[in-house]
């Protein structure tokens, strides 16, 4: 791959045509697409479908019942060996349009962004310079529309160059990501015929790093859950008449929480690191790499000191976590009484890597509750139960818990991909092993149907996304045209 | 004292105007009496007024603007050395009248308790035999009317029986304990003249100890609280995103809470002790004679144990408390969200006892969190003072803070009231020096204007004080009379 030369396909493409490529983006930007709103739903499958089969791509929707489908597409490349499948979602978070300062569905273009003062403007004519900081206002724009344009422009661009495809590409577009994609695991089995050819997955989606610069993921964290209920006196006692008798449910649980990570937030239940599969030396090195931005960040949050002793941000969530993300024993504030509360709840969450299996780390868990001198029940204890044992618990694990997702960056056929992306980016792009988040889709890809995925983040960080006034940078739609076309012909 | 006959005057006229007496109770529990209503407030200002000027007590209001009157009233009695104050309120929760069986200013007589299967039937006449297990249901008719007609009884029963009074009689009738007697003290003070030659105050009020038997406390414990707000990044993090390297602010919180207090219940504070003034060993025996109702209580409220490794409550509440009465971060249960919350906020209670000053006691505490490593504030922290700390906390001490109040057992005038007390009660009484709660009016009269008092609790336990279908236990309300009595006439 020349890659000046495919660079350039794209720059020429997006000079020429831009104002027509915003027309395109316009128009899409323009069908409601809540993922409950079947008829509008359709409309964006329609007008997709249609953008693709003109850019030689055989389009068919993948149908299941009562689920949004996905618009699926391929174009095979003669000679090619080796498949592309392009995620994205067309579907977008519900909107309370009294929260914009447009209608979310009738995009508008700002010469800047609103917090620095950008003012609204029109769409451009074919002569006009198009500038890289304007913005569209639009749900959508940035979550998860953007990739899709930046697609066809891709396309559009080698098209006219004459620069051939390289791979096989295939087209999986989600209608129903911001729901939690509830069909996204029967629609890759009913359809895996389709997809077992695939050598890897491409999910476009999300924003690039804080530094601006190109970023890739080839992981995400699982996730797991427990949620703790630790029991007092059986109704809410008088915290005068009982106070230094009766004991109080949030204090007996603050004891055990406590026990759980120690104030540097190193988790001190047995085991818990164990089952953790270190990265590779490459994966550290390439984490290493990544522009630290701690300092950065903890100006923004106000932070003095974080977790770990100041390893870095990109090295700690390579490591699974215990966050406590909820707590809650009688009241607060003005609703404050003067009660021994009956019952303090916590609410922890687990993220995960590779190697930890969800069941085995909440097993963990419970061990160490057990260890502490609880007493655990998985239902609402009786009385009997409670009057039977010093320290009573329930803990209920959470439905949604699923493994690690992760592809070794140094696979053959990743590392292919890895060098042609770094042809790209040069010394600037963010390679990270896994992102701390947890991508569902990016699970099932992996776990379920055993296919490598790579995420390509492509929007500005400061889009709203799912708030009031989600944007798009211009030059971050360029940018996407940019990645899409050296994946394409590398 | 002629006990037998003190008491027989009590009984005799119960038994032959009981009728006589319930009718004027259902009259006084027709007035609704919450503390707002003003010209209702009045009336039974005007009611009460008229009971005791029958009754030989010259009556007048004591009067501050905007607040109830204080139904004031005094019988001197020639050579009398003692001069008792009888403290009751007249006023009432407010009520909810859906949820009430009968209006609740309609006073209904049962036959039995409701939960009992008890009958509505119609008040008796003067033929008909009163059974004890009779009940009345009304606002107020345990909460604080009951006190108010069984002295009146007591005064007909001793002037039937022609047994004399031994003290002089003050009566001090609060209009608003039910919303915090926000003026009490101004009327303490504003009306001290009418009230500095009293030797003890007699609060009646409260419901008899567990096992049904008379019960007298002399003293209550303070009170003071404080809020804890602990710091974590300055807006919610995503917990995949940020999940082991944010500090979390719950679980933060919680290693300092824990550091508060043991497994068993002891206050790990240093000095959270060293101020108590131990009990006399006279009040220790007495509070150790009071029947032993902790196992009956953990079988009733299903606990396995308690705090202080068995000691009995009656112990136990002659000791400050500490109390997480509430506990607050992120959100539990439907609610909860895969985020690391901006702060964790802890509501601290603390019931002191004699000795124990509010201020002091609070200053332990912030000591002991800043010997945790806390860097404390007192208002919301700036960023830059988030940034600049480890651990941020902000400290908000309550206002409604105030110190235990307690007579010594061991005083003349008080052995005295005891000896009397104990002539009725033989075996049966239950002398505690002190109450767990913290009665704000008993510590103003002892606090603000240096005069002893004893508690005096008449009521059934399960009057269903401040909800719907409060009530009285016609038995009690003759107990009532038979204490007032032998008060009266010791």
């Amino acid at each position: 791959m020349d890659i000046e030369k495919v660079i350039g396909a794209s720059r020429g493409w997006i000079e020429r045509e831009g104002h027509s490529i915003l027309n395109e983006y316009r128009e899409l930007l323009s069908l409601p697409n809540h993922a409950a709103d079947l008829p509008n739903i359709e409309k964006n499958c329609e007008f997709i479908s249609q953008m693709f089969a003109k850019r030689g791509f055989e389009m068919r929707f993948l149908r299941l019942d009562g689920a949004p489908p996905i618009v699926y597409g391929e174009r095979l490349v003669p000679g090619a060996t080796r498949t592309f499948c392009i995620y994205a979602h067309y579907d977008g978070q519900p909107v309370v349009p009294e929260n914009w300062t447009h209608p979310p569905f009738e995009p508008t273009l700002y010469d800047g962004a609103m917090p620095d003062g950008g003012r609204p403007i029109p769409f451009p004519s074919s002569a006009e310079a198009i500038d890289e900081e304007w913005r569209i206002y639009a749900r959508s724009a940035s979550d998860d529309k953007a990739p899709i344009i930046s697609l066809a422009a891709a396309l559009d661009g080698l098209e006219a160059a004459g620069i051939g495809l390289t791979s096989n590409i295939k087209l999986f577009f989600d209608g129903e990501e911001e729901v939690g994609s509830p069909h996204v695991e029967a629609y890759l089995r009913t359809f895996d015929h389709l997809l077992n050819d695939i050598t890897a997955w491409l999910l476009v989606d999300g924003a690039v790093y804080p530094t601006g610069d190109p970023t890739y993921k080839f992981g995400s964290r699982g996730r797991t859950a427990l949620q703790l209920t630790a029991y007092g006196p059986a109704r809410p006692l008088h915290s005068g008449h009982y106070g230094n008798w009766a004991p109080v449910p949030g204090q007996t649980l603050a004891r055990l929480l406590a026990s759980m990570k120690d104030d540097d937030g190193k988790v001190l239940i047995d085991g818990f690191y164990d089952s953790v599969i270190p990265m590779t030396a490459f994966e550290r090195s390439q984490a290493e790499q990544a522009p630290n931005i701690d300092e950065q960040l903890k100006e923004e949050l106000a932070l003095h000191s974080t977790e770990g002793g100041g390893e870095s941000l990109n090295l700690r969530i390579q490591l699974p976590s215990l966050t406590l993300r909820g707590l809650a024993s009688g009241s607060v504030g003005d609703k404050a009484r003067n009660v021994i509360p009956t019952t303090a709840v916590a609410e922890l969450e687990m993220r995960l890597v590779n190697g930890n299996d969800p069941d085995n780390m909440c097993d963990l868990v419970e061990a160490h509750i057990r260890r502490k001198g609880w007493h655990i029940v998985y239902e609402e204890p009786s009385l009997e139960t409670r009057r039977s044992h010093k320290k009573v618990i329930k803990v209920v694990r959470d439905s949604e818990s699923f493994p690690a997702s992760k592809v070794a960056m140094d696979r053959p056929e990743i590392q292919e991909v890895i060098n042609g992306l770094k042809a790209f980016t040069k010394d600037r792009g963010v390679f990270l092993p896994a992102t701390g988040a947890s991508n569902r889709i990016y699970g099932l890809i992996f776990n379920e149907i055993g296919k490598p995925g790579i995420c390509i983040n492509t929007v500005n960080r400061d889009n709203n996304q799912h708030g009031a006034n989600e944007n798009l940078r211009v030059g971050n739609l360029w940018y996407g045209a940019d990645i899409l076309s050296v994946l394409l012909a590398m």
